[in-house]
């Protein structure tokens, strides 16, 4: 049985849940919880199977994967129906530059550890760090909005009518843009390819809401 | 003729020089200033190939590629020999996993424009900004260090005895802690990959000083 590491709230772990789902693949949930505990992601146990203590980690017959674009190509090459990725090399390369867009160029300097840092270490204000949060978040989606819009293969969803890499790095990235109130209506295109995937019950059942360790 | 739009200085495209240089694969070089003119990767033509105004860009056969690890990805496919991934899908996730370790949670965090954003807005000064460099460096290469150090599949490189995408992302990376003073006697593995990586002349000839546009 495939074991996903993962937190309700980390939007690493929303992506592979996504993929799992489009895969019909099975899979159990095990939380670490980022916060309980002064982050459970820095025990031992966990480190031992993630030493970065991040977010997600899977666990697929007594393997364990880290990095969610790593998991993402994994869980593809592993179970490759139905494919999240274009056959053509130039596509799967479009599809990857707008996930990555997302997993390299917004999460990583929004995450909870840079933000941490940002108040503990920088002693920055709620105000300033969600200043600095919004200004990562408009820039990155605003970029790839026009990624979108310049580009004839975007269709239903970020490349065709299938979905792929792309909408699955896309969707968390929206919803923690909502989380943190950020205007949305400078990026039309993506809000669209957002909803087409949240009427898909493989996203719904991704989403942090509906977790089993979903809080308030 | 391929075509890579980039600076001597910029990690990412150090990445996609070694890739080609290991490939083979002839190409010319187009310099987009990261400093010079308010910034290159601003002008409206470059914006044009790459909207997020990042570097690098390739250019292959009337194809614009954007994102180094999309573009490392569509070399690997297009250009299969000698392969930088390698066959089993377990190993290759593990190769993506040290690989992204460095391009998503250690490099955009150290990138120029939050550097730019941590002086300009944050008002931080030298001192600080070199402690935040350093703070992600050595939480990054922490990590990575363990990662190579506790897998028996780490050898003369970060997998095995052949060149993978994960010493192609370690070196350039290493490249930018050594600009930056950073300590690495606490990673004796990366240290040790990174000398084996660098006596190889494709590492060497796309290292930053030996490109056209290094200055000092």
């Amino acid at each position: 049985m495939v074991k996903l590491f993962g937190y309700f709230r980390s939007s690493a772990a929303y992506r592979v849940r996504i993929a799992l789902n489009l895969k019909n693949i099975e899979w159990q949930s095990e939380t670490i919880h980022l916060t309980k505990n002064g982050g459970e992601q820095f025990s031992e146990a966990y480190q031992k199977l993630n030493p970065q203590s991040l977010l997600p980690t899977l666990e697929d017959d007594g393997n364990y994967f880290t990095q969610s674009l790593a998991i993402l190509e994994y869980i593809e090459e592993a179970y490759p129906d139905p494919p999240l990725l274009p056959t053509l090399p130039t596509q799967r390369a479009r599809v990857r530059s707008i996930a990555l867009a997302v997993a390299c160029d917004i999460h990583p300097i929004n995450n909870l550890r840079v933000l941490k840092y940002l108040s503990q270490e920088l002693k920055l204000d709620q105000v300033q760090k969600t200043t600095w949060y919004r200004h990562w978040i408009s820039t990155g989606l605003g970029a790839i909005e026009t990624m979108l819009t310049q580009h004839s293969e975007t269709g239903e969803f970020c490349h065709g009518s299938s979905v792929s890499l792309a909408d699955i790095c896309l969707v968390p990235q929206v919803f923690n843009a909502n989380r943190f109130d950020c205007d949305m209506s400078a990026y039309p295109t993506i809000t669209r390819i957002n909803d087409a995937c949240l009427s898909m019950k493989e996203f719904q059942q991704a989403m942090p809401e509906n977790q089993p360790d979903a809080e308030e």
